[in-house]
């Protein structure tokens, strides 16, 4: 049995996986705050699923974490990761003290994307596309994570398409990011309502101008993020995933309408094929938690 | 002893290496025009290399041909090789037929990356930026070359990076290559001179405004294709070839001075270290032919 844990900003998933790598067990917890926290979270989460399977932490075949910032996945050390309260934590050796087994320790986008790949079945090369807060993409090649020489593989949040663009919190102009992402449309479609995206389309289907070029610029975003990841890796699949990924077909149409458009201007993107390639990631499929469970295969 | 053709739109270089790698023989032969031409070429070189070497065909460990175009490396069919004027052409069968020994075809960037990995001694992932008359880049990961799954990894040129940019043959506006290759400047500069690229750089250094402006376009373009190499691949090294690469430090200086313009408005950028991953093909090295005599390795 292999467990995996997907430590998010507010909430944690884990699950213990079986032989055949089918879900067994499935927990949520609430995440909490700050280093000390956030291992005592990660520490529970190992607890609560080794009473559901009856087997102690040296018991799992493996367990690994799923963590938003920049992780080193060898050592286990993780930076940035604001929203967790996190500026530095040696997570790996601080889970392997509490728990006295190894963990393997992987940034969550890359786990979704390992998930990703293995439960919607997939194969060749896969970029799981994050729209969350940010905009990242994880990359998997022949079943792998591929984090590149420096780890920073797939980060396209950060590919500037615009030099008229908004300026982009990393310091450049008209990135991805600024558009196609939960902070792009933040900054460009103000709102009390909690759920800002809904509140955007919903406003859009009510005919309101701004909300639909906001609305157009997002998917015109998303699909120049898919265009880029065909011509540089040329994936096999762009899988979406992330906070705006429950949007769902609403959004996957809109994306399509404009890879539909760009075909017809050009022959060239018209050969690639971009529509087929394209999928949402299957809604509550707890991705990033089942890949942080195989990460420990890696 | 493994033989190397690199077909290109004028002439033929061919290589035999030794059993360490090494370059033991080389020669130069005009390229012909049309299918039946450039098969002659390819068999005219191994004929010539025999003489050199005394070996027959069937007594060279592998036979490997770069050249331009769409190339389908498991069948060997070679498409839109348009300035060898070729629209079609079974490259492999026929040459099979005509040397009685099976032939590796490879395109000419992917040839040129993985001949650059190993004549500069790298490690790690490689992207090698053919700046031509077009502008695409050749990957190695691991010492092979990486065709995607669709065999179009590398295809950056085609990526737009400016709404308000110039329309590009592709059907798309404002694509990497539309600035950042011989085609983009010669439609921006317009001269008499039969090296467009080389009275660019006299007229920039005299101080004409216009020219400084195409200088700056075309050093931007490729500070941008080193960017999306490194944020989507995260390639170790990026190799700048092909013809304008003969413009040697005059261009790396350009290029590394927008990398570090860059990297003072961003201290993301900055982390990247996109500068010291910049390199020049050595002059004259043959990368194309010697990485087309080791993809009959891969």
């Amino acid at each position: 049995m292999r467990l995996g844990i997907d430590i998010g900003g507010t909430k944690t998933d884990a699950v213990a996986l079986d032989e055949t790598g089918r879900l067994a067990q499935r927990i949520r917890l609430a995440t909490g705050f700050g280093s000390a926290a956030v291992v005592e979270t990660a520490v529970s989460a190992v607890s609560r699923l080794g009473e559901l399977t009856g087997l102690a932490a040296s018991g799992f075949e493996s367990i690994g974490i799923g963590i938003p910032g920049l992780v080193d996945s060898t050592s286990g050390h993780v930076a940035h990761a604001v929203n967790l309260g996190l500026d530095r934590l040696e997570l790996g050796g601080e889970l392997a003290g509490r728990l006295g087994v190894g963990v393997r320790i992987e940034n969550d986008v890359k786990a979704a994307a390992l998930g990703a790949w293995h439960l919607m079945g997939l194969t060749g090369t896969l970029a799981y596309l994050n729209l969350g807060t940010g905009l990242a993409a994880g990359l998997v090649v022949d079943g792998r994570v591929w984090r590149g020489s420096r780890g920073i593989a797939g980060e396209i949040g950060h590919i500037p398409v615009d030099p008229n663009g908004a300026l982009c919190a990393c310091g450049q102009r008209g990135c991805l990011e600024t558009v196609a992402s939960g902070s792009g449309i933040a900054r460009q479609w103000r709102t009390d309502d909690p759920l800002p995206v809904r509140a955007l389309f919903a406003a859009a289907a009510d005919g309101d101008e701004e909300a639909r070029a906001i609305k157009a610029r997002l998917a015109a975003g998303i699909a120049s993020a898919v265009r880029v990841l065909v011509l540089t890796v040329d994936v096999e699949t762009v899988v979406i995933g992330g906070g705006l990924s429950h949007l769902g077909d609403r959004l996957l149409c809109d994306v399509h309408e404009v890879l539909a458009s760009w075909a017809q201007a050009s022959p060239f993107l018209a050969s690639l094929a971009l529509p087929d390639r394209v999928r949402l990631v299957p809604e509550g499929s707890l991705a990033a938690a089942i890949g942080a469970a195989l990460v420990g295969e890696n």
